[in-house]
């Protein structure tokens, strides 16, 4: 009985990798392992894969009868355009042609692979794309060749939605998409219906964005938002950790703006538990959400309009106060 | 009834100036009006006055009858060290001696004025100490003069605490005590009794701190928690806003570490309500800190205690979701 | 014999206040005095005007006469739509209809007085229009209003300029139009050729955006760079500080760039001295950006070009090393 | 005929990783292909070893035969406290007994292998002690472990010495020990001879510290200044770039106060060039180094003394620029 939707990056169930730990901070679980771990979370459903992390070409066959003997639908294909060594100095955008080529061949097939897995969502985040020092890009040609790659993309198959994952940083320091306003510009500039946008929670509080203004943006410039990465973080880093744990007002205000433009897609948690056990951070998190979700629907959207329309600060965190802490306080 | 002994500077009540709006953002309000919006707040059971802004020598006699009149104590003394053009380059590190000097005896009035008061702190803020440019100041030298001049001061009255606000920035881009650690450092070089430290969570938050961390700091490095400023911001900046508007569960957790240190010194709300009721924004305050502190009571020191000890990340945060969220979930 | 044709607000040369000293770090200055003051700086050649500070409609005549006395232009005119208690809830944005009805009216007779000064460009700062609080805003009705208001202000006069200047926070914790790529999302919404924007480099660095790549992009898209404040800071808030006092490689690559998009429009410093002479801050600013554009003439734009188009990480900076030590190493 | 004595982690010149790219930005390369990458670059005196990665009590006796064929010397072994998946849950400040005992052995054996290397010196990094959440953590627990866990190491061999490198968070959102701050009350705390700080200047950055104030503040408080790491960021984030690449007025702020306090120690220099040539990378942060530093010499001591006593805004920065742009401006 999930309030909404919810998602996983499959990939979120073996261990993780940092800078400095490079054996890993656990031991890798197997694609079966992590489809099993997955299935047991209650209201869990559906999983993310990464291309090429979790399917090409290849295992496509084998990885569509195993994901289909499960109750869980693919939700996104993951573009990989930054998990390799080969996209280090970018993807669409790097300054050499063959590897723009590749990238868009890259997208091309992630959207293949979405088609047949019955996703209908392909993530293009463009983490190797942007520089680290001054005087290292040409900025000007660096969207030239975003805008005709991403154009090109989306041509090559309309019923496939590109969902552009904007970040300001890491794994270079400067990414060129990085805030929402440079991605509703991107989308303008491609002009098809199938490019449109998500929202990372974590990139959008890294980039001093409130993600509730920022999927309304979206939403406003032609109905834009196609997915949604939820996590939370301390505002300076993409630290990928369970929701709710940091900005819990601000989380609630942006599952208020779903509601408020309708969002009708997944609600897929991109988290990074180094220490911790996957599935109890993704168990958690679906449960703040689902608690949050249901607090707003108690109050109501009109209320919460209402008392947003008059602009005055603080005064609909009083029925967030009240509703959080019933019979404590007037 | 309220679970805490609540205060506010007076100032609050009054209206806002910020370097653009130079005539404020609302009319001024006269010392009696102001008094008496804090008594009509339930709840408020004390208020802080800032020396120079709202008593000296002149008025200390009839600042003292008004307040006596009311329900209200005074709570603390903040000294002025900042307010006015002549601190512009600093109070007790400013490189002019005659303004050290003239610090030494602002703070030492501001004790006096406080022990008539009934107050028995002073908070001293080194907002104007410290500097905007590299190679402006002489490090080593600054911290030769806050020592001594706190020293020589903390030796005038035993009996009157001295809390250091330590502010990472503002109005000086770096000021010379910024984190809690030199805060500590600063104490100890003073070896006073009498001196300590105090926690503005909003200083804490702009620091990257977590204002429970730093309070526990505080507290098992000889017991120096002195007072408290209570406020929230998004991160960056000193923003003063209403407490649990952006940074809830840390607020929580804050509180929790209050009760587990057993801090018995005021909660005062320093907040900058520049465009909203300042008494709306006090009560609201009041209430979410009230709730927060009933849910820590009621779920009882010992659950998060043994949890905490354990160490893993989010199962405490599945303690405070449960009791923010009773029923909704397990 | 400056290299750029420099430019800074009239009330540079007048005292600041801030929140704290709300009696101002210095003596203000009159209208005559700061002129003089302006006169007397080698390489200065403009003066920007703010509306209602320092023009309006009662006094444009004198102001007119007394400015062409002098060898100084009007570079523009800020439009005042942020210095008064009645913004304080928004300009063209504000939640109340009269507020942005004056709005409009404020911008119109900023273009106004543009025209009569021989300026030709007024500079719209959106400082008060955004939020503080979540659940504050109804952000895509915000958006609809910029849009309109700015729409219809640039129908009024289409031969002067609006240059959007753009800004992540303060006076509001979150400003509307706070990103290059909300900026530029503004700009192709309004859809006039008079709508444009405006580089602050301060603003550019406290959103982490780097100063080139945001003129780089905003002539990318249409050539619509307007004009630029410049200075700088310690990246987190707007300190509004002498130029190549933090970021010098930043800020010789923004140089670099304005070069290279064969930008032609004045180059003002947006400083706030609040402790230091006023005259020196902007004289120093004219020195290090006259060097800085020395360096790059010296340098020549080819060979920097190349380097950069390569995207190697460091390369371009080599040639930078070598141009500021020439002789000390290979 | 460097300016000062120039060291790098020998790491340095093998390849890096990151979280995405778990294969490697490049192939690894062996012990002897990063000494003789080392031993060619002209002014590098010394190479840093990390503990298990580049020695162990088992190859120690050919680690050091290795070395000693070659001109370098090895100025620091880095205890390996953070780069094992068993480290994950902390190490002098590990909630699990073992884990703690395992740590203070690994310091031990550390400074068992710099004195056989004729290092002297151990840095020790606490990157893993911390939290990611709030309510993960017993703040006062951990400080009497870190105290206790240092204070026995010290005595271990007092010819060795600790230098403590803080960080204020990664790879925890929250290192226990952060700043320059809790860095000394933790030294102040041991009370050892032996136990020191050490610069990372990055490091400083990220804490929103000025490098050169926290270098004066560990001399200022004992002379206990013991290393440096030399690298750059972006402010926000311990990016390990090229010194002088963003902030060079910091930098040779920084550079000035090393001479000034007659910091006689090595000049490490810890980036992380994961996309560009690490011997390059060395080769221009040598150059830059020295570059400032005969600037400086130039200058001479004195000049900038005085003009940094009298605390104005921007006055020694009009020497440095006279001296960055000789003949340019007066």
């Amino acid at each position: 009985m999930a309030r909404a939707p919810y998602s996983a990056p499959l990939g979120v169930f073996s261990g993780f990798y940092d800078r400095y730990v490079t054996e890993g901070y656990q031991d890798p679980t197997s694609f079966d392992q992590q489809l099993r771990t997955a299935e047991g979370i209650a209201g869990l459903a559906g999983v993310e894969l990464v291309g090429r992390s979790n399917v090409d070409d290849a295992n496509l066959p084998e990885v569509k009868r195993r994901i289909s003997a499960t109750r869980l639908k693919v939700t996104t294909i993951i573009a990989d355009l930054w998990a390799h060594r080969h996209w280090q100095h970018g993807s669409l955008a790097a300054p050499d042609g063959r590897t723009r080529a590749l990238a868009r061949d890259e997208i091309r097939r992630s959207m293949d692979w979405a088609a047949e897995l019955g996703s209908g969502t392909v993530s293009v985040w463009f983490g190797q794309d942007g520089y680290d020092y001054v005087f290292q890009a040409d900025y000007g040609r660096a969207w030239t060749w975003l805008v005709e790659g991403m154009s090109e993309c989306a041509a090559h198959n309309p019923g496939v939605k590109l969902a552009i994952e904007y970040k300001i940083k890491e794994p270079r320091t400067h990414c060129f998409v990085g805030t929402v306003g440079k991605t509703l510009l991107l989308i303008q500039a491609c002009a098809k219906a199938n490019v449109g946008g998500m929202i990372d929670v974590g990139h959008a509080l890294a980039a001093y964005e409130n993600p509730a203004e920022s999927a309304a943006l979206l939403d406003h410039f032609g109905k834009r938002l196609f997915y949604l990465h939820l996590n939370d973080n301390w505002r300076l880093w993409d630290d990928d950790m369970m929701v709710g744990s940091v900005h819990l007002p601000e989380y609630i205000e942006f599952l208020y703006w779903l509601r408020r433009i309708r969002y009708a897609g997944w609600y897929a948690f991109d988290v990074y538990p180094y220490r911790e056990d996957p599935a109890f951070i993704i168990e958690e998190s679906i449960r703040w959400t689902d608690s949050c979700i249901a607090l707003l629907d108690d109050l109501g959207e009109d209320k919460i309009r209402s008392a947003l329309e008059r602009g005055t600060g603080g005064e609909a965190l009083r029925l967030i106060r009240r509703a959080l802490f019933p019979g404590r306080a007037e």
